[in-house]
């Protein structure tokens, strides 16, 4: 088995190796500036873990690996633009450095790279990754659209947002743990079931997401606490709240003022409800699930790999 | 031999039934205006003929001329969003109808639908109708990123000027024609040789849009003569001018008042150049080498039926 730390170092050598056009290079500058900007590299390395579990060489899903990460990273300059965020990863996004223009069309770019990817040494296997990958694209597409609506929308309910992030976040995941695994010459039903793991897991992964903003360690989290209460954003916990006592989180944001004693009152609203546990168990519940849809005929040692990684995620501070 | 309109028939037909998903139907909204917005639906006119001229059945490759639709519709929703333009075929834009978020969100999209029907029932013919789709593509974008940074920035020459094109127009009208001769059947050099004919045919229609834009007939054109003039767009004629008399074109730009005195000056120092007949010469040229790159395998009549092409695009008045 290799090594977590190895499995990265192969992601990152791709992406340093990457061979961009010698023409127009201004196109491709953001591209690789938002791709060299690191982060957890989680969808590639779910990409290589699976394909290893399933018994074949990493090696050859280092192109679908880097697809996923390409496709992944596309979404951010895309994202970034559409929600104006200024920083991202510690840096300035594109859209900030280079404008709107730029943002758009290097974006585009990284998608068709990410096709380019693809089926680069898929052997045999271009048509299953293209209909998975297709599929996924217009998933993650409706999921950005849903968000998107959820901001101008009253009564959006739990069920809707958990469906919202499924698509937004989790197919992602599922489809990296899938790809792997098509790439190591799995079966169906094997490919199915890691697909289901990586689904499962990106929810927790996103709900830990949410419960982090309110309940994360300032010291450790390493963004502001509360952010997402003072936008208002619609998490699972403020749908939550406001299904269940609309009227006290209405008042909590009439509260004149600095800004913190709105996040404080919002906070109590969220602590008198009991909401941190409620998202804890169901955080709990999609690690678990995760765990459960884990096929019995990975190699020795990758079931524990994988069980690792739910609880990892599940537990982290930031 | 299909007639023309029985294949725009079979295209537009093919556009009309086209399924969206049921979910987060806003997504799909404007691209389903789009796509019904007409045009000349050129690009998947030169697919269907291609790939009748070599000897394949046009049902064969409607998905691919599909794809090349939704390619250049994708295209022109980002592009209207990063130019900021108002309108098209006489309808407010996406970005000017949805906002920004839906146009670049319905244009990513647009781009994935392009790939799942690129794909569809292409049996044997993936790899290589992917490979040039994704070249295609990348050059598109580099061509746009061109035609971005030539905004910004002086001497711009001729030469640098036809290689913009070529990428932004061109390269896409080759494709098309080189997809439909791959749908056909057609051997490698056949493929190249439509590709080569297409390229040539794409330089000669941007230049006639150029040339129209200043000596097109105001009642026949469909839009404002004189538009790239007041917008100072470097067009072929503006460039070659600039080259051939800098200054001369800098005082027709000084003049003060109404547009229509600039419009005048400007073309009158384009009529002294003869530019007008230069134009013309060089689109003749390149609808010339569209001609001689046609091969000479192909059926009965669809030679000349690509030579008029060439021809009427060539004496088109709008």
């Amino acid at each position: 088995m290799i090594e977590e730390k190895d499995l990265l170092e192969q992601i990152e050598a791709a992406i340093a190796a990457l061979k961009y056009p010698r023409r127009a290079t201004g196109l491709y500058r953001p591209v690789a500036y938002t791709l060299a900007g690191g982060g957890k590299r989680l969808r590639p390395m779910l990409v290589l873990m699976a394909c290893e579990a399933v018994g074949g060489k990493v090696e050859g899903a280092v192109n679908q690996a880097l697809a996923v990460e390409m496709f992944h990273n596309f979404t951010l300059i895309h994202d970034d633009v559409m929600d104006r965020s200024a920083r991202r990863r510690g840096r300035p996004t594109v859209y900030r450095r280079w404008g709107d223009v730029q943002a758009i069309l290097s974006g585009d770019a990284l998608l068709t790279m990410a096709y380019m990817r693809l089926c680069d040494c898929a052997q045999g296997h271009e048509q299953q990754l293209l209909a998975l990958f297709n599929r996924t694209a217009l998933e993650v597409y409706e999921g950005q659209q849903l968000d998107t609506e959820f901001e101008h929308r009253d009564g959006v309910t739990v069920d809707e947002y958990i469906e919202m992030i499924r698509l937004k976040t989790s197919v992602l995941l599922g489809a990296a743990c899938a790809m792997g695994a098509i790439m190591g010459g799995a079966d169906e039903a094997t490919v199915d079931a890691m697909y289901r793991y990586g689904e499962a897991l990106g929810l927790a992964f996103q709900l830990r997401d949410d419960w982090l903003d309110v309940y994360g360690d300032p010291a450790v989290f390493g963004k502001n606490i509360g952010n997402d209460i003072i936008t208002r954003k619609k998490t699972w916990l403020l749908i939550r709240a406001t299904e269940l006592a609309g009227d006290r989180i209405e008042s909590a944001y009439q509260i004149q003022g600095v800004t913190g004693r709105v996040v404080a009152g919002v906070k109590a609203v969220y602590d008198s409800l009991g909401l941190s546990q409620e998202c804890a168990a169901l955080i709990s519940k999609y690690a678990l699930d995760a765990m459960n849809a884990l096929p019995a005929n990975l190699l020795d040692g990758y079931r524990e790999r994988f069980v690792s990684l739910a609880i990892k995620l599940n537990d982290r501070s930031k």
